[in-house]
C-alpha cells in the first residue's frame, strides 16, 4: 500500500463531498426562490439515503464477486454492513474502505443529478422513496456493470460492461451521467410537466450568481471525480486532471461562443451549463485523450448541448434543469467521441478512428451506451410508474404555483427583518 | 518522514480551512439580514485572533512538554513563536510546522462555533476579547489533557486524559464540541436573552440556503478534521472517512424523520442540523466503530439533538443558534457511545459494552465528559463575568432591535441598485 | 517519482480551482446587484480563454526552454498542445501534465484578478480579448522570468529573474500579484472611470456576506498556492502553509483594528481585503520567513493596504475594487519585506537584513519589482489602447448606469416569484 495513492484518494473524496453544496447551489440558484429549499433537499437528502444503503448492502452489490460470475451483480452478503473493510488487506493497492468512501459519493451525487428533472412539483416522500429504489435497481447493477474489474487471477469476477466488453469509460460518463440522464428523462414523463409548462413564470432561476458558484464547485470536485478514479497518485491522474481542466475551460467558451453568435450575448447560465457539460463529456474520456482532445470534447459538448437543451420544448418533456440536454447529450457525446479521439499515448493506450484504431472501439462504446441507456430508462420508468400509482408522485397544482418550499418543508428560504432601519444614529458597539 | 502523510495532512489542513466560510455561512444564514454580517465577523475575527495566538504561545501550552510532568499544560517557552519548527526534525512523523497549522485550525474553529450562543447582541471588541481569553485559559488547557500524546520513550509529557485517563477521543469531541458546546452555555447565561425572546421575530432565519451551503461545506472540512487526526494517510485515515461520510448522512435523515413524525414535514434547517448534529457526535468515535456503528451513532445523535435543542425553551437561556443543543448535547452522545459501539476491529481497538467490553470504557469516556464540562463552563463563566463587568458584553437594545451590523459595523449586509432597470431596449455590448 | 509529492499537487491543483468561485464570489459581491453576473463572467470569461491558450501555447512560452538561453521567454513548439506531455518522464520529480494543469490556473487567476479594475463598465467581448492578449504578452513573458527554473545541469535555460537575478519569489508576489495589479491600474487608466464616479452609488457591494464567502475560499485555495509551490510534500511545504495560515489571520486583524482606530468600527469588507492583502503579500515570502516573520509581513500589509485603497480617489483612477491597493501594494509590500525578514532557517535559506544579511537581497527585490512593473505596466497599457481604438472597450453609459449585467449578458442576476405567497393553509406534501 503506497500512502501517497491513499492521500489522493482521501483528498479526492472529500472533493467530491464538495460537490453536492456544488449541485445543490447550481440547481437551486436555477429554480424559483420559492422551490430553492426544495431542490437543496432533493440533493443533501437523495444523497444520504443512497450513502445509508450503500453501507448496508449497495456496495456489496457493486463491488461483490459477481453473483454467478455472470458480470451482472455482485454477492449482497459479501461486504453487508461494510465490517469486512475494518481489517487492513496487504495486499490491496488501496484500503477497501477508503475505496468505498469514494465510491460512496459516486453513487449519491449520481442519485443527486436526476433530482434537476423534477424540480419544483414531487413529493419530496416520493423522492427519497425513489432515490432509494433507484440507487438499489439502477445504479447498483449498473456501476457493476461498469467500474467492477475482475482480479487478473479471476479470484473476483466484476461487470460485463468493464471486463467482457471493455468498453472505455475513466470516471462514469455511463454509469453516472447518461445513466442520470435517461433516468431524468424517464420520471418527467412520468412526473408530467409542470403547472403552467413551458411559460411557468414561477419556476425561472431566482439567483444566477448561486448557478455559477455551483458550478465553480462542481469544477473543483470534479477533479476529484475523474483524477481520484485513477486510484493511484502518478502519471495517470496527472494526465486526467489536465484534461479535465482543459475541456471545462473549452466547453464554458463554446456555450458562450454559440450564444453569442445566435443571441447576440453570452449567457451567464450558458457559461455556467457549458462547463458542466464539457465536464460531463471529459467523464469517460479524460484518460484516454491528448489536451487538444479533451479541448476539442469540451468544446463539442459546450456547443452540442446548448443546442440538445432545447429538444426538450420540442418532445415535450418537462426536464427542467436540463439534466437530459448536459448530462444524458454530455454523456454520450463522451462516450461516443473516445471511439474518434482517444490517443494509445494516452493512460488508457488504445487508438480511435483519428489516431488509426478503426471502428472497433467505437461499436465497442456504441454498445455500452445503449446497454445503460435501455436498461436505466426502462427500470427507472418501471420505478415511477410504481411509486406513482402506490403514494403519488405530484403535490397539489396549488402548492406547486404557490412554491414547493412551503408544502413539502414548511419553510421559506428568505425571510427579510421587519423592522425599519433607521441610518440616522447608530450607536457603536 | 513519508511524504505521503505529509500530503494527506497538507490537503487536510487546507480541507479545515473550508470549514470558516462553512461555518460563517450555516450560522450566517440563520440570524437576520441584518445579523448575518456580525455572525460572519465573530467567526473570522475569532479564528484569526486565536490563530496569532497559537503562533506566539498558544502551540507552546498544548504540545509543549507538560510543566511538572503533570498533565495540565504545555510549557509555553517551548515553541514561542514557533521559531523552532522551521528546522527539519528527521526523527518526526510528520513537520511540526504541519502539525502547528493543522491543529491552529482546531483552536480557531472550536473558538468560532461558540459565537453561534451569541447572535446579535454582543459588542464585537468584547466577542474578540472573549476570544483570546478563552483560547488561552480553556481550549489551550482542555486540548492540551485530550490532544497531547506522551512519546514512548517518556521524553515528552502529554495530557492527563489521553495518557493517564486513556479516554478515546478521536479527534475532538471532548476537547472541541462539548467543549465548545458548555462555553456557549455559559457565556449565554451571563449574556442574557435577546431582546424580546423567545419571540424575537428579527432573529429567525434569513437565508435557509446559506445554512444548507454552509453545512455541505462543514461536511467536506469534517474529513480533515477526522481523518487528518490519524496523521497518516492509510488504513485508519480510510476508516474514520468512511465512518464520517456515513454518519453525517445518518444524521441528516434521522432528524428529519423525527420532524416528519412530529411537525408533519422535514425542513431544511433541520436537515442541515441534523448532518451537523451526526458528524459533532462521530468526531470522537470515528475510528473506534465500525460503519454500522457509525450509521447508529449518527442516527441517535441526530434523532435526540433534534429534541435537544427544545431544552433553551425549557430552561430559559438564549442560545441563539442551538450550539448547546447541537455540539454539546452531539458531543456527549459520541463521547459516550463510544463505550457501547467501539469494536477491537476499528483502528482504536477497544471493545465497547455492545462488543464485549465490559462497562470500564464508558466510566473512562464519562470522567473525560464530567472533567471537561466542569472546567470549561466554570472558567468560560468566570471569562464572561470579568468581560461583562470590565468592557460590558451586550450592545443597546436599541441597536440589537435595530439589527446589530450596523452598531458594530457600520454595515448592511444587503444592498440594492436603487436605479429602475428598464427593459425595454437594453443595448448589447 | 515520489506518489506523495504528487498526491499533494493533485490537491492543490483541485485548491487552486476553488479559488475561482471564491474570487467570483469576493468580486461579485463587491458590485451591485444588476452588476455582479459580469463580474462572475469576468472571472470564469478570463480564467477559461487562459486555460485554452495555456494548453495550446502558453505552457510552452513559460517552460519551454528559454529561447536562445536569453531568460526572457520559453520556445513556443517545444509543448504545443501539451501532446509531450503524455508521456511519463522518468527523470521528472513531477509529472509535466501535473505541473502544467497547477500552473494553468496560475496563469488564469491572475489573468481574472484584474477584472476588479474593470468592474461594471467593459464590453464582455473587450474583456475576453483583453484576457488573451495580456496572458500571452504579460503574464507569460513573466511566468517565464520568474517560475521557470533552469535545469542544474544547464541543458534547460529558465527566466532570468529567478535564475540570473535570483530574486525570491516563493509563489508569485511579483509574476501574480504586483503584475495584475499594476496592469488593473493600466486597464483602469485606458478604460476611464466608471459613470457618477466617485459618488456612483450603483457600484456599492450589494451583498457583503459574498464578499466574506469569497475570501474564506480563497484563503482555503491560497494554501494549495504557497504550500503547492514547493512541489513536494515536505518540510518546506509546511512551513509555507503555517506562514500562509498565520499570516492571513494577521492582515484580518490588522485591517480590522486600523478601521476601529479610524472609523470607531471594523468592517466585514475591510476583515475580507486585511485578508486578501495578508495573503497577497505572504505569497513571495511565505517559503523566506518564521511565522512571526509571517505575522509581521501579514500585519504590515494589512494595515498598509487599509490606507492605500485611498489613493485612487487622491490620484483619480477607477480601480473599481481596490486591486492597485491590495494586488499591487500588498505584492510590493511582501516583495520586499523578504529583504528584512528573511531567515535562512526558513526553505529559502537565506538572510535579509533584520537577520544580519546586508542590503543585497533587498536591492535584488527591488530590481525584479521595478521590472516586473515596468514591463506590465506599459504592455497592457497599449494592449488597452489598441482594444479601445479597434474594438471600443466600454459599453454605452445608459447601459452602465441601467447595470452592466442586462446590457452585455441579457440576464438579470436575481428574480423574485411573482405570485403572493399565501400562508393560509398549505397542503403537506
Amino acid at each position: 500500500m503506497n500512502s501517497g495513492d491513499v492521500a489522493w484518494i482521501l483528498a479526492a473524496s472529500a472533493l467530491l463531498c464538495i460537490m453536492i453544496p456544488g449541485l445543490a447551489l447550481f440547481y437551486g440558484g436555477m429554480v424559483g426562490s420559492r422551490r430553492i429549499l426544495n431542490m437543496m433537499m432533493m440533493c443533501f437528502g437523495g444523497m444520504s439515503i443512497v450513502a445509508v444503503l450503500w453501507a448496508v448492502f449497495g456496495y456489496s452489490l457493486v463491488f461483490g464477486n459477481s453473483v454467478a460470475g455472470a458480470g451482472i451483480i455482485g454477492d449482497v452478503t459479501e461486504y453487508l454492513g461494510l465490517d469486512k473493510l475494518l481489517a487492513a488487506d496487504p495486499a490491496a493497492a488501496l484500503p477497501g474502505a477508503l475505496f468505498a468512501a469514494f465510491q460512496l459519493f459516486f453513487a449519491g451525487i449520481t442519485t443527486a443529478i436526476i433530482a434537476g428533472a423534477a424540480a419544483g412539483r414531487m413529493k419530496f416522500g416520493a423522492w427519497m422513496a425513489f432515490s432509494a429504489l433507484w440507487a438499489t435497481l439502477v445504479y447498483f447493477p449498473v456501476a457493476h456493470w461498469v467500474f467492477a474489474f475482475s482480479s487478473p487471477d479471476g479470484s473476483v469476477v466484476g461487470g460485463w460492461i468493464v471486463n467482457n466488453l471493455k468498453a472505455i469509460d475513466f470516471a462514469g460518463g455511463t454509469a453516472v451521467h447518461m445513466n442520470a440522464g435517461i433516468a431524468s428523462l424517464a420520471l418527467a414523463i412520468v412526473l408530467g410537466r409542470s403547472a403552467g409548462w413551458p411559460k411557468s413564470e414561477h419556476t425561472k432561476p431566482h439567483s444566477r450568481p448561486l448557478v455559477l458558484v455551483g458550478a465553480g464547485l462542481l469544477w473543483a470536485g470534479w477533479f476529484g471525480f475523474n483524477a481520484g478514479s485513477a486510484l493511484t497518485a502518478g502519471q495517470s491522474a496527472s494526465v486526467v486532471f489536465l484534461n479535465t481542466a482543459v475541456a471545462g475551460a473549452a466547453g464554458l467558451l463554446a456555450w458562450a461562443a454559440v450564444e453569442r453568435l445566435r443571441l447576440g450575448s453570452a449567457s451567464s447560465m450558458g457559461a455556467a451549463s457549458g462547463l458542466i457539460a464539457a465536464l460531463v463529456a471529459i467523464t469517460p474520456a479524460c484518460g484516454a485523450v491528448s489536451p487538444l482532445g479533451a479541448l476539442a470534447i469540451g468544446a463539442i459538448a459546450g456547443a452540442v448541448c446548448s443546442l440538445a437543451i432545447e429538444l426538450k420544448f420540442r418532445l415535450g418533456f418537462d426536464d427542467s434543469l436540463d439534466v437530459v440536454g448536459v448530462h444524458l447529450v454530455g454523456g454520450i457525446i463522451g462516450t461516443l467521441l473516445i471511439g474518434f479521439f482517444a490517443t494509445a499515448a494516452a493512460p488508457n493506450k488504445v487508438n480511435g478512428l483519428f489516431y488509426g484504431g478503426g471502428f472497433g472501439l467505437l461499436g465497442v462504446q456504441s454498445v455500452a451506451t445503449l446497454a445503460v441507456l435501455g436498461y436505466s430508462f426502462v427500470v427507472t420508468w418501471i420505478i415511477a410508474k410504481v411509486l406513482n400509482i402506490t403514494m403519488g408522485l405530484r403535490i397539489h397544482e396549488a402548492d406547486e404555483l404557490r412554491g414547493i418550499d412551503m408544502a413539502a418543508h414548511a419553510e421559506e428560504a428568505y425571510l427579510s427583518d421587519e423592522e425599519p432601519v433607521e441610518l440616522g444614529s447608530p450607536h457603536r458597539a
